[in-house]
């Protein structure tokens, strides 16, 4: 007898690490996130949605292990009541700062707007899965980044057509990073006099950044503003001064305790490895020009 | 004696292909262009700006022969009184409606941002490509859908930021092309009739994909355009239903005689390369999920 195999669907959502950013509350969840400047990488995650009616409830794989996603579910909920398995793998640490649940809600996004012949344009998907992020406190403004490319400027916080995308012109640039610790993005986000700090020292690096749109000043404002803030550990300042000593620049991941470094030549690129080496496995990645895309 | 090598910069802006458009007029160049639908390659132009006080003019030399660029030229006067040298390298036919002269224009701004450290944010950049192009009647929304990536949806003319970008969600799918003669952009916006009647069947197009964003659909409408405005070429035509004769989709470039057809999967491949090359030669591209870049 001839197997009949499941419809399933396949997509990929890369990347992001936040450099700095501002926090921007609203009723309407489509105009509520972040504003800010980071780097979207070509490491992310690869989400396969499995159409399977032999369980009796959505069910979110990362990787091979069962896994809660809260924020993929928030995206099913709003496309469909069908149920269905998720499976994500990922090539970027989770819960670190490098954007996964909004890759991972993109993806699904994207393979379910697929599998199920829902035919609805990217930027409905996207509204989609922002909205999912930030109504559960994963995250504010990785979903639009991802959903552009390169190293992005959100100029206003929200969705797509809302969020006002720019960016800094770059090649596909190394990206070194040592991942040191969870930050759970929940937890700061409920912190008033942080974020009244976050904001305040996220304007400062914005409006510098506008007068000069390039990734030294990008990632000299983001690492003056994970100082400033206070969201700066102790552990990951010493990888950033170990890179700047070796010549190269770096900075905490927002929000994770991850240090990056952009290789802005060939030449930095030993140097910076040699420095972030010494405390721990070093990641590398590049920047990513490309949007997310189906399999 | 050290030689010293002049300064110089190299960017990689995609090719576009649009299925259907409605041009708009307005006396703000920023706001006049066209919306639509189209397709972003892989293919594409490499530019290299070369700073060179030996000549006393700016040159723009393609492939190895000096052309007049008047885009490109446009591009530079609005950025920089430097001289300097433009060398592109096209993997794209110029003039068959593939959006060179976007391409072009867009990774001058790029490369010439870079080596004059100018500074400036992409949108900038794409800004004044754009302008270039609808000043010299070039194109009308090729830069904007260079500028990001994927199927474009150009839902407003006009520049980044005002022209309002969706996208039908996509995989890297395999896009053939089979060229047949110029069509020039500038002779078809003189004539007022021709463009009445873009407008009127590029209008039934865009609001039959909005209610279903799929690449069949494009394809479906895009070729629906193309016969009802009379651009449709009879050689093109008669390519166009050798491909539906087997199996597949295929419609004529806006502005140019090429037929493409996109393989919606592996298997519809073989059998359109089958029917498109007995009228010439197949060039093979993908959907391009990327945006344009230094390298």
């Amino acid at each position: 007898m001839k197997e009949i195999k499941p419809p399933r669907s396949r997509a990929f959502a890369p990347g992001h690490i936040t450099g700095f950013f501002k926090v921007h509350e609203n009723e309407d969840i489509r105009y509520r996130g972040s504003t800010g400047c980071g780097v979207v990488l070509n490491g992310g995650i690869e989400t396969e949605v499995v159409l399977d009616n032999s369980i009796d409830k959505v069910q979110v794989w990362l990787d091979g292990v069962k896994v809660k996603g809260k924020t993929i579910q928030s995206t099913i909920e709003m496309l469909t009541d069908e149920v269905l398995r998720i499976e994500c793998r990922a090539d970027i640490p989770v819960g670190y700062g490098f954007g996964a649940s909004g890759a991972g809600s993109i993806g699904t996004a994207l393979a379910l707007n697929d599998v199920l012949s829902l035919n609805l344009c990217s930027r409905k998907l996207i509204e989609v899965a922002h909205s999912a992020e930030v109504k559960n406190q994963s995250g504010l403004g990785d979903v639009i980044a991802q959903s552009h490319g390169g190293v992005v400027i959100r100029n206003m916080p929200g969705t797509a057509g809302i969020c006002n995308i720019d960016q800094i012109p770059s090649a596909d640039l190394k990206v070194f990073c040592v991942t040191m610790g969870k930050i759970y993005t929940e937890d700061v986000l409920k912190d008033a006099d942080l974020i009244g700090m976050i904001n305040s020292e996220g304007k400062k690096a914005f409006d510098s950044l506008l007068k000069e749109s390039t990734i030294s000043n990008f990632m000299r404002q983001s690492e003056i503003f994970s100082r400033e803030t206070g969201l700066l550990d102790t552990k990951a300042q010493d990888v950033i001064e170990a890179v700047r000593d070796a010549g190269g620049m770096a900075s905490q991941a927002m929000l994770g305790n991850t240090v990056f470094a952009i290789a802005e030549s060939a030449e930095s690129e030993q140097a910076i490895v040699g420095a972030m080496m010494d405390y721990g496995d070093v990641l590398v990645y590049r920047i990513n020009h490309c949007v997310p895309r189906l399999l």
